[in-house]
């Protein structure tokens, strides 16, 4: 199989920064100063004639001066200057320009949406393809290409592709606080010329990437999209935040990247149709990353949750329910095997299992996450972590963890519940913060991932279900 | 008036922690060093056969044998020792006792309820009243009566009635970590005596509580519980959480307080006929606290939001849209007032107003948020906060906050949303988590609630303007 051509568009041996500067508050000194903080390894030439060096690189006035070949250009320029950078670009062999620059179809002013047309032109015309305009480009932690130095350095098997470049700052940045990291995002704002297909036809091909996460404002070619979902489906999970679906998102969607933001209705029922999962927020794009990223395909509903006390039980069994998750009863077998064990409360304790009710330390709640792993009554098991530090405060995040049995999760999948809690605003002191991110971060080396509180654990786990007792139809589906 | 007659049972003058223990993981050592460590100013009297001596205080070997007077008792003995123990506190003249003690009906075992019925029976020959058994009891800053050493020491104007102790924990930790305090909460499990209907009564009628929250799995007086929410409503908001929505949930509470849950479309039904708030996760409880706690009486629903960049405005619009609020676009009034001011995007800029594309620095988000506050076509405002510090580490977190221009709120309600983060799992050192702490605690002090994400605030907004809508209908009905 040969490669896609974004293979090589996006793998540049040096990049220039045009409109880069020496103020650190302009785009075109954030932009230079990210690729210097994530190594990218080839040249940097920043190119601005106010300047003769800006972060210690030698400075161009034009794009035609600089000496080496460049493959890659990062567009900082006033809109009106576009045109003829194009045009060194195009004479220097230039095969990608990645416009920031905005201010072109977004506005909605004609002489703005008729230079947009020209740039189209001019890029055809040069043999360059485009990313954007009006977006931040690419992120892509391997090569060392990012646009803000604070986006992790850690690369993971996750692909984005967004119409905006602040849901990949908020997105990316949320998921990596939960230990999901990227093989590449790419947000390409107005998609003037490379699309919402290109990306997704790329990453679908991607061996670095075995989940791929969309926002989606508007579609370039809908036909094209729901094709290629429709062959992507089967064998990766594509996530997709629709933004624009309701009346007032439609017209944020047009001053934004000028989009036509199509029905809500007509959406969810397309992407259903072809095997996508939809998201309804950030914050739910993030869990499904999440969700994908670290847990096995699951084909089945019937949840077993355990951990929680009094009504945190019954919380998760409303949240469980309500989600569209079993929750099925403990069954006569498993109440004899806790009678069997000595357990005091066998015909007591139910599904959610309420560990508070146990009179002693015999019987645990790692016991139960065990005897319900190894049980074919469940799909997964949901463990509602608690605080257990709160009253052993000695202990260590591993002792606490190792109460969980959570090695369990080799003969069952298991998501978890680690509270969600905001930094202190009554006291700086806050030791449970500190031993909270110790079991996260243990929790992640384990594979096991967590979630804020049980009703966003249910909803991810539900939808991700979906898409695995769907897959097996949809590449049927696929090869019709 | 007179006072409520819980106003008295709820002030005791002194407390007597029978099943005390010298014990560090006993619930009786828990109670009795809260008491101590949240200040409560009568004697404290552990009571156990077993010792001489607690956390420094003389320990007694029965109630009767306590010299002074008892006017309320906290129980951790085990459930058959807890006749004996009525009888000796009848002897006393004890007032209350709290039966922290548990396994009565909730087990569904059937001489566990003969019991809970011969105990009922007792404290009513002995002229005690109960609150429990299988619960928490009570939390009262202002009073020094807690139940955990965490609990916040502040006090507050919002009120807690909750079957369930775990719940009053998990509400008022999260709640104090957005800066809502408690006048009182009251947990109490199996409510064998004192009940939902009597608690809401006298919270009703507190003066210290202008806003009630209430978790509850079932309930002991339908009828009037019904009754006195139409009377409280008018008044007070009235913020439920109904645990056991469910089959799975029913099957929980059952085995949790031995509650009959009732259907979910029943009560939803109920409740908004008499006015009350319905929540369905502690998450959300907690979020509609801070909202009644903050905000004024907002009527309508034309919300103006402002600071979201790219696709942060989008995703606002559509939350605020399908959360009920009507995001109103931008009147040719305010966009010639924009034009008047020289802002060279009154044209392009829109609700939500997406700040990333002003041009410079002289129309800020501060000066956007101060025209929607001084706009008559505007209810109330969302304010996207963002993370400003990013770009500009070096400014204090009252510098940013300056910014934006908050003492509009003196003229139109503002709620804030402080993104959603976690603790870095990547790395100790977060800075941002710091300044992020720094600027709600600021907001807090200004009387400014802060939400997680755009969809939280614009859900909670929703609801509280559809009480305060429905307020002035309520009092009509209530009088009737």
């Amino acid at each position: 199989m040969s490669a896609h051509p974004l293979e090589e568009l996006l793998h540049p041996r040096s990049i220039a920064v045009v409109g880069a500067s020496g103020n650190p508050e302009s785009s075109g000194h954030q932009f230079t100063d990210a690729l210097v903080q994530h190594g990218f390894r080839g040249p940097i030439y920043p190119v601005n004639p106010k300047y003769t060096e800006i972060l210690g690189f030698k400075a161009y006035a034009r794009v035609i001066d600089i000496p080496g070949p460049v493959d890659y250009v990062i567009s900082n320029v006033p809109a009106p200057q576009v045109p003829a950078m194009l045009e060194d670009c195009g004479q220097k062999g230039v095969k990608v320009v990645h416009l920031f620059t905005a201010r072109f179809s977004e506005t909605g002013r004609q002489a703005a949406i008729e230079l947009e047309r020209e740039v189209l032109r001019l890029a055809k015309k040069n043999n360059i393809r485009l990313i954007g305009p009006n977006c931040m480009g690419l992120y892509y932690p391997k090569e060392g290409i990012a646009f803000s130095d604070s986006m992790s350095k850690n690369a993971g098997p996750v692909g984005l592709i967004s119409q905006s470049g602040q849901m990949v700052g908020e997105i990316t940045r949320m998921a990596a606080q939960r230990g999901v990291y990227f093989s590449k995002a790419i947000s390409y704002g107005n998609a003037l010329d490379l699309n919402e297909c290109d990306f997704l036809e790329y990453l679908a091909q991607d061996v670095d990437t075995s989940v791929i996460l969309m926002y989606v404002e508007g579609l370039r070619d809908g036909r094209r999209f729901v094709e290629l979902l429709r062959q992507t489906t089967p064998h990766k999970p594509v996530v997709i935040l629709k933004g624009g679906r309701g009346q007032a998102g439609a017209r944020a969607t047009a001053s934004h990247t000028a989009s036509l933001a199509g029905s809500a209705q007509m959406w969810r029922t397309a992407l259903a149709q072809v095997g996508a999962v939809s998201a309804v927020s950030p914050e739910e794009l993030v869990d499904l990353a999440v969700s994908f990223r670290f847990l096995p395909p699951i084909e089945g509903l019937r949840v077993g949750v355990a951990g929680g006390a009094g009504g945190a039980s019954v919380i998760a069994a409303d949240a469980c329910e309500e989600a569209g998750l079993d929750v099925v009863p403990l069954s006569e077998e498993f109440r004899a095997e806790l009678k069997r064990k000595g357990v005091s409360i066998w015909d007591w304790i139910g599904n959610p299992a309420d560990m508070s009710i146990t009179e002693n330390r015999d019987f645990t709640t790692g016991d139960m996450v065990e005897m319900m792993a190894s049980c074919n009554d469940f799909d997964l098991l949901i463990l509602l972590v608690g605080e257990p530090w709160r009253r052993r405060p000695e202990m260590t995040a591993a002792e606490h963890l190792k109460q969980f049995k959570l090695e369990a999760r080799r003969s069952k999948p298991i998501l978890t519940v680690v509270a969600e809690r905001d930094p202190n605003v009554e006291s700086e002191e806050d030791w449970s913060w500190d031993i909270m991110r110790e079991v996260r971060k243990q929790l992640l080396e384990d594979g096991i991932p967590f979630y804020r509180n049980i009703g966003r654990a249910a909803r991810a786990a539900r939808k991700l279900v979906g898409y695995y007792q769907k897959r097996a139809s949809l590449a049927t589906a696929a090869s019709r």
